[in-house]
Formats: C-alpha cells, sequence, structure tokens
C-alpha cells in the first residue's frame, strides 16, 4: 500500500519503519530532516511537505501533540488539499477538544478520519508489540487493519466514533500515572519504618501487582533512577492534564487527576520535568524529607 | 507441632484448617462457637480461653483489628500468663502504633513476637495459597517457617523488625486501594465518551495492568457489582486508615490516601458500607452523576 | 469625556449608568438591545457596532469571559480599526492566557491596554462602591482614574502590567471559593453533632471571620439559599479554572484551587449549575448525608 | 468564688490572672512551678496536687490537649476525688472522642462538666477579650457566667451538650488553617506574575477578607515571618487532625482538611514544625520554587 507517514519522532521512526520492512511503500515527512534520512535508507521516499505525504491511499500521523499536529496537518494546508478518500490514520495522544476539530475539519475535506492511538514505549514500537486502540469508520479500519497489524501486537477496536479510541488512551495514561503516584507514596510510607521502596516493590509487583505498567515503572522507582527520559515528566504533565480536561467538558471529577496535576506541577517547578515521568514516583520521598 | 489458634473469621478457618491437614495439632478458640465446632470436627482441640491456647509452642493469631486483639491477646490476660520461650505468630492487619505496644509486651513477658500479616482472600486462604509477608526474630521465624508454608503459597522475609512487614502489609492495601480508585476514575471518564467501563477494563487488564489485582477488582468495577462483599468498605476505610496514621507518625504525606479516605467516608455516608469495597470504585459514576 | 462602553450584563449597565450620572458622554454598545434602550433612557447613544464605540477617549468593556471579548474586540474588527490612541479599560475577569494575547495585539494596533477589573456584585456596581484594581501604563491610567473613581469605592494600582491586575482579580476570587468550601465543610461537620451552620456561622462571622466576604456567604450557607443566582456556579467554576490555568502556566500547584473545581463539577454534574456558587457550599452537607 | 485554676500556659496563666483580679479566691496548679509563683505574686493559692485544686466551688482546666488533660484530671485521682456538685469549666481544645469520655467519667462522680473553649491568642487572653463558646447545663453554665465575663468579650452559649462547644472550636480552628493556605496558594500565585504577597494580601485584607483572621495571618504570610511562634505548627497539625478525627466519627468528609494536613506534615518533615503554623502559608512559594 502507498502510504504517507507524519512524524518520525522515537514512536514514529520505529512504527514507519516496520511499514517498510513489511513491504509497504512509504512517503515520510518530518520536520527535522535526520529521521527522513535515516529511513530513506530504510527505503522510504522523502516527502517535502506534509502535503507531499497525502499523495497516498493511507497517512499515517504520530506527531508530538496538539499543536504540532494542527501545525503539520491543518495549518500547512496539507490536509485541505487532500485527495478525497484518502484515510488519515490519527496515532497520537491528542485532546478530545482538538479531535472534535479534526473529525469535523476531515469530514468537511471528505477525507476518513480514524484514531489509533498506542500503548507502549519506543523500544516496543520498534519491535512491533503496541497495543493498539482503534475506532473510526468500519469500512476505513478494515482496510487499514493490516498496517495495525505490522505495528501492534493487538489491536482492541473500540467503534466507529474516534473519540472513543482517543479517551480510552487517555484513561490509560492517567491509569499510568496514577500507578506511579501510587508506588511513591507507598515507597515513602515503608521506606519511614525502614523497608527499602526495592523491597516493598519487590514483593508486591511480584503478586497482586504483577503487571507490565508495575514492574516496569516500581522497578525505576525502587532505584530512583528517572535518567535517561524514556517519557518526559513534562509529557505526562501534559497528558494529565488531557484527561482533566476531558473530563470538564463532561464534568466529571478525576480527584487523582487533580493530585496528580498539582505533584506533575511542583515537580516541575522543583527543575524535574526532564526526568522520565516516573519521577513522579519520587516526590513522596522528597516530601517527606527522606531524599 | 503443637499450635494454638485464635480468631476463627473467613481467613483463619481456613489458615488453621490446613495446618490441620498437614499433621499439626491445633488448639483453636474464637469468640462464636460455631467455627470452633467446624474445626474440631477436622480434628482440631477447643481451647476454652484464649489463654488456654497459648498452652503451645506457636499461637497464631487471625483477629480482625487491633480492638479485638487487644482484647483477646492483652485484655484477656492470655499473653500475661504465657509461658516464656512461646511463640506469637500475628498475622492479622494492625496498625504500627499497636504493633510497637505488642513488642513492648511481649518483651516484657519473654513471648517471641512474629509479625506475618499476609495478602489474599478467604478462597485464597482455603487454598494454602496466601502471599506472607514475615518479620521477627530470626531464630523465631526459623522455626515457624514451616507452617507458614502450609498456609502460604510464598513467604516474604522483611527481617527482624515485625513493624516492617506489618508497615508492608499496610502499604500493600492503600495500593489496592488506590488502584480501585484510579479504575473507577477511569471509567468514569471514558463512559463519560460512550466507552462502558467493561470495554476499558477489557483492555487496561489484559495489557499495561494484567496482573490480579486489577483483573479481580476491574471486574467488579466493569459490572458495578459490590455485593457479596468479599471485603467490606468499613474495613477498607479502616485499612487507608492505618496507612495514613503510619504516615502521620513518620511526618509522611499520603496525597492519595486522603483522598482514598474522603471517598470511603463519602461512600459511608451514603449508605455504602456494607458492600465491599471495590465499591469505592463506583463513586466516581455516582459523583458524576453517570449511575 | 467621550466614552464608548461595550457589554451591558448586570455589571455593565450599572458602571455605565454611573459614568452617564457623571456627565460622560457614553457610547454603548451590547449584543442584546433591551439593556442598551434602558441606557439611552438614561442619556447614552446606542453604538450599532463594537467598531463605532471605538470612536471615543476611552473605551470601557465589561464582557462574560474570553469568549464574548475575543469575538466583540477581536474578531468583530472593532479593534483593528480603532484610531491609536484611544484607550482600553478592560474591566471583565479573564484569562492571563488571553490578556497577554490582547497585550500583543492593542500594542501592534497603538491602542492602549489597561486591565481594570472589579471586586463587587451588581448591586455594589450600581452603588458604584465597586473595588477595582487596576495595571497599565500610567499615564492611561491618570487619564482614566476620574473613570474609575465614579464606578468605585476604591482603586488599588498595581503597577504597569496589566497582567498584575488580571491576576489579583483571579486570586481574589480563588480566595472567595476556598472561603465558601471552607463555611460548607465547617457547616457539614458541626451540623453532624448537632449544631446548625447558622449558629456555627453566626459565631465566625462575627468574630474572627467578621468581613464582607464570610458574612456574605456565610448567611446563604447558613440558609442553604441558593436562588436566586447573583453569580452562578458555572461562572465561579470558569473563574477556578483560570486561578488553575494560570497556576499551570507558572507552574504553581494550587491545591485547594484543585478541590474546589472538583467540588464544582460535582456540583453541575448533579444539576447544580445554574444555582449562585455559594451552592458549592452545600456540597458538604450532601456528600456527608445531611442534606 | 473559689475557683481552682488547672494548667498555666500563656493562655492559662492570662485567663487565672484576671479572675484574681476580679477578686475571685483562686487555688492555681501547674506542672512546672514558674507560672504558678507568678500567679501566687499576684494573689493567688498554690494547689501542692490537681486533686487541691478541686477544693473549689468551680474548677477550670486550660490544658494543652487530651494527653495533658487525661494525665492531670484523670490518671491523678483528682477527679475521682473530687466532691459531688463542684463545677469543671473545661476551656481546653480537646477531640471529641476524649471530651465524650470525659462526659461520661464526671457523671459518673457527680461534677458537673462545661465545655468552654476559647478563640484568642496570649494576649487576648491576658487582655480578657477572648470570646468563649460555651455548652453544658444549664444551671451549671449560668453559675459560672460571671466567670466567663471576666474572661472572654462575649460568650456564645451553645446549649447543653458540651461536644457542641466542643465540634465548633474544632471547626473554628479548621476555618483558620483553611485562611492560612488559601492566602499562601493565591499568593503564590500572584508573586509567579510578579504581584508581592504583601501587595496582594493588602488589598484583599482591606476589602472582602477584612477580618481578624485574614488580617493577622495575611500579615505574617505577607512578611513570610514565621518566628516567634504564638501557635506552634505541630499544634496545628493536632487540631486539624481534631477536625478530621471528628468528622471520621461521623462519616463526614473534610476534602480542604485532608489537604491542610497533609501540606503541615510536609512542612514538619521539612523541619517547620517549630515555626508559627502560619508557616502553612509559605509552603505554596517554597513548593513552586519561589522561595
Amino acid at each position: 500500500m502507498r502510504i504517507g507517514f507524519i512524524g518520525l519522532g522515537g514512536m514514529g521512526k520505529g512504527m514507519a519503519g516496520n511499514l517498510i520492512k513489511a513491504g509497504h511503500e512509504v512517503l515520510v515527512w518530518n520536520r527535522s530532516q535526520e529521521p527522513v534520512q535515516e529511513l530513506v535508507g530504510q527505503g522510504a521516499k522523502a516527502a517535502s511537505e506534509p502535503a507531499d505525504a497525502f499523495d497516498a491511499e493511507v497517512v499515517v500521523s504520530m506527531l508530538a501533540d496538539d499543536a504540532s499536529t494542527r501545525a503539520v496537518i491543518l495549518e500547512s494546508g496539507a490536509l485541505d488539499n487532500a485527495r478525497a478518500g484518502v484515510i488519515h490514520l490519527s496515532m497520537a495522544t491528542l485532546s478530545v477538544a482538538f479531535v472534535s476539530e479534526l473529525i469535523e475539519h476531515h469530514a468537511k475535506v471528505g477525507v476518513e478520519y480514524i484514531s489509533a492511538p498506542v500503548f507502549g514505549r519506543t523500544d516496543v514500537a520498534v519491535a512491533g508489540n503496541l497495543n493498539i486502540v482503534v475506532a473510526g469508520p468500519q469500512a476505513a479500519v478494515s482496510k487499514v487493519q493490516p498496517l495495525l497489524d505490522v505495528m501492534g501486537q493487538t489491536t482492541w477496536p473500540l467503534g466507529e466514533d474516534p473519540l472513543r479510541a482517543n479517551i480510552v488512551k487517555i484513561a490509560g495514561n492517567f491509569m499510568l500515572a496514577s500507578a506511579i503516584e501510587t508506588m511513591g507514596e507507598a515507597s515513602a510510607l515503608t521506606k519511614s519504618y525502614g523497608v527499602e521502596p526495592a523491597d516493598l516493590l519487590n514483593i508486591l509487583t511480584n503478586t497482586l501487582f504483577a503487571a507490565p505498567a508495575y514492574k516496569n515503572y516500581g522497578a525505576m522507582i525502587a532505584e530512583q533512577r528517572f535518567e535517561p527520559a524514556a517519557f518526559k515528566l513534562t509529557l505526562g504533565l501534559k497528558d494529565v492534564g488531557l484527561a482533566l480536561s476531558a473530563g470538564q467538558a463532561k464534568n466529571v471529577p478525576l480527584p487523582f487527576g487533580s493530585v496528580l496535576r498539582d505533584n506533575l506541577l511542583e515537580a516541575v517547578a522543583q527543575g524535574e520535568g526532564h526526568l522520565d515521568w516516573s519521577a513522579l514516583g519520587g516526590r513522596a520521598l522528597k516530601r517527606s524529607g527522606q531524599a
């Protein structure tokens, strides 16, 4: 299939690479040129403008946030100049307000819009083992399914309204942040009685909480090792903000979300914005004077 | 081994039963007589007073809380009249303040004190598959190890200070409460966008959160089915209180713990104290007017 | 002085009326025509477009929020067509992000921008007794001072950067919301011991808390009388949101602000958005099952 | 009247001094002897045991907390040996749980129990200008009214159940703590936009919040001057704890109370327990990296 791919950060580069390996013709665009060249080396073609990447059956976008997606997809005119019938497979984590706007805009220009955000970090993307939640028009989803199969280990279909996949991704990230904060508070509590975080988390993440999220972040909290950042704390703050604003739009209070936002803001104010967001799990130790 | 066993609630009855099956001589005591008779039928001997159960090498206690432990072990005079050299294997979830008091009292009368609280509900206790965290004097722990092996699938040793096992148990229950609240908030958020809790939790508890705690409570939250209570919400409130008071004693703020306490109190005020504590995971739906 | 006045809600109508009474020539504009006719009856002239109201030495705007100010001042082209040298006296409660944008836009077209938000409800505005916080270029502020003296009992100067007045207004409203929540929680606490909110608040608002904010809202909470709304709860939610977003932009966590937002959202979800925002002070009674 | 007075801290010494000046015969007892000697110099008689101070028509107690009241009034045997008909005027800030216990104990020995906690710091006590909330048996309250008139500027009667005065005092202190936190957060917010706390608080405490509580603590927060401590932060933590535990007993969640507790604990963990409790109002500046 002829595929446009826009956004070659750590995640996008891995995902696009897998599409190339699977034999697809991939037109790549990225603001900076390094990853473009890297993928050209793997067989991609370079698109000189975002609009050029829309000269394809399916365009995948994997940009950092609302603002960059707005700039590259909308303000560049790429979408407005797209052929009717193209499918836009939007895989980034975006706000529900912005996705609503995107849905409307795509309808106007006759481009199909699918939300398909992913769970998994860079290494998982490279391995093609992402978990993908997808929602959009049935026929369009069926058409891109082979691409999702290449990029992910499992696709979780959520119906026709793209916002549904969008909100599940936001809820999932909120749950991760909660797990991190929970481990941080529990660690501060037991440490004050002489039990090291590593000892606590070794027990819990091998029993009741023997899940990837807890094992992964638990190891970082146990060692209080928050660099290098696989996912920056400032991005975590942004994602918790997505949950809070999505909730606000529907009058859903999220008291844990509010605590998370406050603690993440505090972390940024204390100079920890560049650390991995698991550093949220170190705040409780600091706050209680134990680190 | 000759073992006294005090406290035959759902958990204790299962644990004592396993000790009997393993061939030990077990003297049981309980306030109400029904479970005593049941265990006598399995081969136990009935102790008429708590003090009688101390006529053993090891006494296991599995009472509901601080108050009942105080009444049965201390105020009854059972401990004061115990032979020096007896080992008291205390397996209930108790406050750190009360365990500190117990440690001191045991030292005075020459009885060894071991904290060995457990993770797992009634069915896990009956199956002998508990996870047991244990801390106490090395020699004493070695001596009771065969008993722990009978009652649990894994023993997690935490050193010589009994408070260490105690605080890990308290931290673990705090983490469970956090997981319940987190799933409740996430469910309320996605439901407001048309995604049912069951659909959200099916995805997350099979991927990032594929752990017993999430699967177990996630199923109850997905169905909003909080009866019958395997662990009453009022007990959950008590346990979150144990975390908060343990934190307060060491100046460790637990902001998630505070939210949990407030939400559990609200649930009790709204008449939900008798439900399973997973009903905490239904508050966010109610608060947002969705249930 | 020739004055344009844009925005004739309850507050604006009273303020403009006082300027007319003081002998100024006032050109009024409002989306709906009723208040325009009312003021014309008092001696105002009707402007048919927002741009017409800018044909003046000073233009006062008192619109409901960011969105209406954006529509009427920016998107209508009114500001872009204004004469250089006009002073825009912006008296509404706006977000810091939007005020920053306004400052930039005004600088481009050569119109002076002053922030002068007010404390006081409709009756205070009618009586000309508002407390006005003002910040903007010194010379421009001096020029509008006679107008501020007509509309308010006291002007509190805060320097040259308009954001400074803006943020003080936002902080003041946050403090009001906090006072309401505080009285609500205290009332729920004492009522559970048989002391009516009226009895508690009578004591406290005549002693330690003998201040207008507490007396005013305390009376409404004491009677649990939240209609008619002098200031709607949904507007209170908006204002607490202004504090939270202003804080977020500077990495300032506001834990009380987060609780306020959650409780206001809950109130809206429970159908109380149309009530006076003092209804926030009734939530604690409801949450604890006492109302 | 012959009056026993137990507890001569800063508050008690001032109150007892006023009773002496008013011509009463005052028997004083205190653990340390300095204030006893000081009051003897003013005309008091020294009681050598707490029980001796009960040889009076009315015994006033003004001890630091539950623990010291328990030790001095109950465990010393003073109450048990009191003559039936004596009135105990308990003016300290105590927990509702302990006051319930005291009420029961007094009933057994035939001593009348009145709760009459006070609002005001040491200087107010010395000036005889306290605000006193009082509840207890009607006839007994009437009898001690002349004493309350000497110690306070106003007495606020709350009926016959002593817990009613007790809970109002606890609620009042909670409201003070809330006011301090609110000013702290508001100050951190405006400071991040260049407005000094002193400028913000000058405006607000002279307008909407022109009340003693805000003026008094606002001045300390404006200057971030938290020493010397008129009321130690650790005592503030204790008092917020009294509100939370009173609420817990009746299933009343206090979300602001929970935030206050967490922030006060953090302050203690950061070494600020010895400061005036208005230091709570400095946490937001520190948390946001501005102090």
